[in-house]
């Protein structure tokens, strides 16, 4: 694992560098308390993994301008909007192993601030000047906006299934990271089949990285995950874990299920009893094969391409969905 | 000024009831949540003054294709994005006489509604393929949340001076409103000449709609309005007839005008008295003033165009900006 990610940042550094420098360039704000909170969320150690697949996709099509990386932005000014928006949304307390946004300069600016990345990511996509990349970015918006709606409505309700839980996440992150690796074929005017074979390695490398999202929630120690664990079962948020061991479990430890989802002040002790249910219904082991599911199946679209560094890289980097800690 | 709406209304009605459809038509949301929220903000008696100005100002420049009024909805959904995140970022009450959408839905509803119809913009933006509309879209996005960030940040700021309140409205309101006519000139591929033109038109028109609104904050009375008078003073928001009154103001008089501007709570006892102080230092002579300047250049700017039925009701429009009581 530790040799997985020493081996994927290695093999990135030169990317990622370059995206750190693009990210910087393409913010140009006007007004200063936009660029400093623009600038809290956006410098707070991501993991660029968005604009590196972008980069990546159009290398794998034999990309050899040097505009990629001010596209690749794109994506990361994207995500950061989501995560303004939905920080508050959320009413979630910490991000990245920092005070969220909203909490340091209030819900407003992290409202508005939001607004202009998703605008800076428009002027961007407009930049490309092809209509098809513009569409992609405004889709993904729409996509994004209604997955959270459609999240955040279905709180508490226990009867939400695998099926719809597959639709939101496909919406709120799927459609992102697939967006990403689309639009890096699209700015090399890659063949269909090898659009479509990005788009796939996209969307199942997505779901991957949401599910095991969900299920570090569960598993990990708040400490390495940068948020606080147990956070979605607090809002209410229902996800694979749960969902699957709400479909099998009955009686009592059905009812004790939904009790932890309905209460949203649990202490530890019930957490602990809950991750114990949750692990006697397969609830973890069933997210973490799904999870492993999607993951083969992003690797296998990558089949037809030819062997190349950024080839081995974007193998890599759906390994370490896997087996990533926070 | 009865006479002159009725006139506008009479010659606008059936490019209206065109946008109405539109606005319908492309909606599309896929989550019954959203689309009750947008439907909210939407369909609440909007002047669809946006709109209206588009299909207008295509009309001038010889438009003769039929996706005018698809492509015109763009701006009241631009516009209905803002007025979701603003009413919150305001913690505004009522809007066209209604209970604002997010103490209905709640915030995080009216956030992600609002994202919704910012990408719903650039959807429809896109399909024109026409990189410049789109550019010019991204960038009303972008000076809109800039716009309102800088608004807020300087609440309650007793410094901020006219050339400032001119970039924050500018930036606010005028950019919509000239996005709107020159886009109308870009989808007709219009003359340079024309296109600036309807820019300045908009431009123009914009700053006088902003300008009559923040009289009106003073002027109105609430339930013509449709919303309650004094929200700005109450908000901290300063706008030029407080922002003229101070700088002629000195001594007393202009400490009771800072005293008002610092409390939230004030009494209409206290409200009718700053208004006293803003008319006796010219603050709403000189914003009726300014407004009045701002229409005569926007019905300057179409001066060039021959007579028409559509250059007739831009006029008209322009002159009802300064007569409008609500």
């Amino acid at each position: 694992m530790k040799e997985l990610k020493s081996r994927i940042l290695a093999a990135a550094a030169g990317d990622l560098a370059a995206i750190e420098i693009a990210l910087k360039r393409n913010l140009t704000p006007y007004y200063d308390l936009v660029a400093r909170t623009a600038e809290h969320i956006l410098f707070s150690g991501g993991k660029r993994l968005r604009p590196l697949l972008m980069v990546l996709s159009a290398r794998l099509c034999g990309y050899n301008g040097n505009e990629d990386k001010d596209y690749a932005v794109i994506f990361e000014y994207l995500h950061a909007a989501t995560l303004l928006h939905d920080d508050l949304v959320d009413g979630g307390e910490m991000r990245r192993g920092q005070t969220a946004a909203h909490h340091i300069y209030g819900n407003a600016t992290a409202v508005l601030t939001g607004d202009f990345l998703l605008a800076r990511s428009l002027s961007l996509a407009a930049r490309t000047r092809r209509p098809a990349v513009i569409d992609v970015i405004a889709q993904i918006t729409e996509s994004m906006s209604q997955g959270e709606i459609h999240q955040m409505d279905k709180k508490g309700d226990v009867g939400l299934n695998e099926a719809e839980y597959l639709e939101v996440i496909r919406r709120k992150t799927a459609v992102l990271i697939q967006g990403a690796c689309h639009v890096g074929a699209l700015i090399c005017d890659a063949a269909a089949e090898q659009t479509e074979a990005l788009k796939s390695y996209g969307r199942h490398l997505g779901f991957a990285f949401q599910m095991v999202d969900d299920l570090l929630d569960y598993t990990a120690d708040t400490q390495e995950l940068g948020k606080v664990v147990g956070a979605d079962l607090r809002e209410g948020k229902l996800t694979l874990p749960v969902i699957h061991a709400l479909a099998k479990a009955a009686g009592r430890d059905r009812e004790a299920i939904i009790a932890a989802v309905r209460d949203p002040d649990f202490s530890m002790d019930r957490f602990g009893a809950l991750v114990a249910l949750l692990t006697k219904y397969d609830g973890l082991a069933y997210t973490a094969q799904s999870a492993e599911t999607h993951v083969a199946a992003a690797q296998r679209a990558l089949n037809d391409f030819a062997p190349s560094d950024a080839k081995a890289l974007m193998t890599d980097i759906a390994d370490y969905a896997l087996l990533r800690k926070a």
